[in-house]
């Protein structure tokens, strides 16, 4: 496993710099191919390739842009290579990137990065981590308990759910990358996300909140450390 | 100017150190005491106390915490030591500080600091610019040809425009800091605040949008650099 975190912060060491030394002319062209059906940019596409270079040995990779890559592997990788890429594009510091590995369907490791400020998010069956990218210091990711909001993704296209949440006086952000929100879950009240799930959105993110409250349909998914914001959010949505 | 932007920069990378190598128990402490009426954090005043030690000495302070102190200056700075304190307290990385140095009652000079990630922009007459703190060179603030979304800010408890923004199918996001997010309006498609404002949370960000459209009422802040978008807005806030 050492290996494979290894070579996930390398790719994402690689991202990093792509963006900090690269044009945002290039960044930002639209290219409509991506599996999800989304309009793709091209630093997705960059960002997808260097994962692909870095990650294939371990696995068939599985991600937004290619669809799935057959490498005759046991395992499965599911990338989301710019998870927030509105974001991105809006110079809106919260996008980052995430990795899964998955083993007879099942997550056994994961990465999410903040690729806006260099937070990173590790886990496997002994460990769930924190650090910043370049630094060799780990911290364990624990409960937060000052926190004092929620994060609740896809605000904008919600239908009614917005109104519910000012009624039950319930304080949330926005802030519009999913995999990312899951990284942060356990620092917040609750992240909830309403609309349809692709696996590379949630593969990760999810992973990291197996210790937490989670509902999940195909409409929403609300996951949280407070059962009681938990079962509140759940009885109106 | 000079030397007030030096000493601006040196109190940020003072509270950024501070932020990096104190503890979360005693930042969190609630105390009730700003001039907002807001109860404040520890870290609020100490991150006030460290402007104050740098500032002093250019202008009389007003800021939230300690209401106006009476340097017997000719300028006023206003400042928000923390701005998006709640973000904070959640770990959600979009929190900043704000300073701006009125003369004769007119903003003339202004910087904002991301402390989740070490940007900042910084304003007078003859410039507009954004850099790293701790990086030298800086990039003059540009619109964004890029855009894919706005910001609303307090959206949680805003009555009827999220529903409206859906209907009108505008995509924002909700990242709750107001004077980084003005400070960020020249990269997104507009921002949007709703409910009372005070001086501290807009006198900085605002004096960088002078050559953004503005509406500015009571109730709600609007600016945008899309005047298609700004009128899309107005015509049902």
């Amino acid at each position: 496993m050492k290996d494979f975190f290894q070579a996930v912060i390398t790719a994402n060491k690689e991202i990093i710099e792509l963006l900090e030394n690269g044009s945002s002319e290039e960044f930002h062209q639209s290219i409509s191919l991506g599996a999800g059906g989304d309009i793709s940019s091209k630093i997705d596409l960059l960002a997808e390739e260097i994962f692909i270079k870095h990650l294939s040995r371990f696995g068939n990779i599985y991600s937004e842009e290619c669809g799935f890559v057959d490498n005759k592997k046991s395992d499965d990788i599911i990338i989301d290579p710019i998870d927030g890429s509105d974001n991105f594009a809006s110079n809106l510091p919260y996008y980052g990137t995430s990795v899964a590995l998955k083993r007879d369907g099942k997550c056994i490791a994961a990465v999410v990065v903040n690729l806006a400020n260099g937070e990173l998010f590790i886990k496997d069956e002994s460990r769930f981590e924190r650090t910043h990218i370049g630094k060799s210091q780990f911290k364990n990711v624990e409960k937060n308990r000052y926190s004092k909001l929620g994060l609740f993704e896809r605000t904008y296209c919600s239908k009614g759910t917005p109104e519910l949440m000012r009624r039950y006086g319930i304080k949330y952000r926005s802030p519009g990358a999913f995999a990312l929100s899951l990284a942060y879950a356990h620092d917040v009240d609750f992240v909830l996300y309403e609309g349809k799930m692709r696996e590379y959105d949630i593969a990760a993110g999810l992973y990291m909140c197996e210790d937490l409250h989670v509902e999940k349909t195909d409409d929403f998914l609300l996951v949280s450390q407070n059962k009681e914001i938990f079962d509140k959010i759940l009885q109106f949505i």
